[in-house]
């Protein structure tokens, strides 16, 4: 058997172990092609199953409605900070943002540099990201409303989604996409790197309103326009044709486990089992506040930076891996995405409090 | 063993047995690390390792200097057909482009559609674009010579790369790098889809002479932004992690094979056994000049469609797949890639004659 490590990392992350094990026993031969995934044509009849399997199992597992289109692309949440407001711009309307943390506040960065009107309604900057605003309004002349579901940094997610009445609500869900069950349809545009909760990097999954794609320009490069890709069902040009095999894996992965709704109460059930350790010690100091706790993201402070160079090193000697926090809150985080175990998050709740135990 | 078919698909393609060989070894566990090449961290030691060893191994095998930065980027041609106008225009002057074909001609559509400065300065479409062109000028006031090394649809291929002087010299050779030796200095920029000759879907190699990314402007998208990724060895945004580890086997193949130029050398042998086929016959008629021929792509005709339509099926009953011409030409193509061993070429050679015999 090979040897598996308990793998916390934020992205690239850990995958389910069944869809490595398939990957690996079809990869010199799938389904009897005779030849790797890698190497199958984009424009074959093989491979043309296989995205429109994907895509519909992107769609079924949210329920999302047939007025919405899903595409593969690729360049992560970066490309789609530039094709948002290139695709969605509309003459005499301005973009609303919500700063959230570093990756909301990258895709204002780029709204900005590209020279389209917006402006930021909400902003949790104050009190270094640690909670999700709930006091904005949006205005009626807004293009689009701009949310980070899930702050991956800082280990805050949205509890109840804005209601933007006829705004079309835009969300970059890299890091928290099919953790949970919502209401798929008050969103028009959701975005994920599929590199947290969906299959490996390359691949950027996108749910699209069909009514919105109207509104694409043509001036725009063609790689970030999602008009063209979704004529073309993705196909307008070569996909990353491994990592949209991966993510339908991952997609089957979740239907076989039975679906959104087992999903998110595991998913509850670990990040409480984290949490609880955190609010009965006095030696943890959790960053986010109470009410935008992150069920995928977890992040806590230790008393000095020592102990938590410590508690790194030692996890790692349990094979707990990947636990370092970004340097923009410091201390730890735990990722504990729907590839993460149970009995995974039990090891590490084992370890905290044998740690604290032992330093506290 | 692996069933394995002989794969002439024009991309993706085939790609070494080693290579897949390694990844199937170690995708459960990349290096004793405990998890898949596809869970690690794109800011990790072990990625950093990697993505460095990959650069250097691009830049060594074709002898690039250090005036020249490797990046592995996303996107395919498609977004390079924008990066390149995006990154490398100026004021006041125009991009030369040769129209060699179908992939030509989308880079420039693209330039146009972005209303940048440009003009074609030749083009081989009055012939189905079986032959490259040699009569063109340049002009001083070029912002960049734009070419297509290779023409996966018509199988022409440049023999003589143009002398553009001060002009930069921009090449998409996503059918072509790394299948022969050339001077690398005379480029400015080359850029390839790695699902040729070079690894997976989804990951683009671009090797850019230092000096031109000082013409980067700032507001364009991040994306498509050569400086920004410069700046970080390609860890601007999370890369696509696997296809970056598949380019770098793939590397290290060429490498163990003994470099370009014995593969070079294996190439214009497997060449020339189908060419000296269709030579020898008059059932067989090439679509591409004598003097513009690929070693790459290999494209024919025969008398009628329907034979055409036998050819594929019976050369898939010998196991070999991948060999209907693109619609653009028609007839049969045979992408004859690195990874394609000299027994395969025989076996396709073998099975060409004992076709003519019985059809023709």
């Amino acid at each position: 058997m090979a040897h598996r490590v308990i793998n916390f990392n934020p992205g690239p992350a850990t995958l389910p172990l069944p869809v490595l094990e398939t990957v690996q026993r079809e990869l010199l031969d799938y389904h009897g092609e005779g030849m790797s995934i890698m190497e199958i044509s984009h424009r074959s009849a093989t491979f043309d199953d296989l995205i429109l399997e994907a895509e519909s199992r992107v769609k079924h597992i949210m329920g999302f409605s047939d007025d919405y289109q899903v595409l593969f692309l690729q360049g992560g949440a970066t490309a789609q900070f530039a094709a948002v407001p290139l695709n969605l711009s509309r003459e005499g309307k301005t973009a609303a943002y919500i700063n959230t943390g570093s990756w909301a506040t990258k895709a204002i960065k780029e709204v900005e540099k590209l020279g389209k009107p917006f402006r930021v309604i909400a902003s949790s900057e104050d009190d270094n990201f640690s909670y999700i605003p709930t006091d904005f309004s949006i205005g009626p002349d807004a293009a689009y409303v701009h949310i980070t579901s899930n702050n991956t940094i800082f280990g805050t997610q949205w509890q109840e989604y804005p209601d933007t009445g006829d705004v079309p609500l835009v969300a970059d869900m890299s890091s928290d996409l099919y953790c949970r069950r919502f209401d798929p349809h008050r969103f028009a545009l959701i975005y994920a790197g599929a590199q947290k909760n969906a299959g490996p990097s390359g691949v950027t999954i996108v749910i699209i309103r069909k009514d919105l794609l109207e509104r694409s320009p043509k001036n725009i490069p063609s790689i970030l326009n999602y008009k063209l890709f979704a004529e073309k069902h993705s196909l307008y040009n070569t996909p990353n044709t491994f990592g949209v095999y991966v993510v339908n894996l991952v997609m089957k992965w979740i239907q076989d486990e039975g679906g959104i709704d087992v999903l998110e109460e595991r998913n509850r059930k670990k990040a409480r089992l984290v949490y609880d350790v955190l609010d009965a010690s006095d030696f943890y100091r959790p960053h986010a506040r109470k009410d935008s706790r992150s069920i995928m993201n977890i992040t806590w402070r230790l008393p000095t930076e020592d102990l938590e160079k410590r508690f790194v090193a030692e996890a790692k000697e349990r094979e707990l891996v990947g636990l370092k926090g970004h340097r923009s809150v410091g201390g730890i985080r735990a990722s504990i995405y729907n590839a993460m175990t149970l009995e995974g998050v039990q090891r590490l709740v084992e370890f905290m409090k044998d740690f604290e135990k032992k330093h506290g």
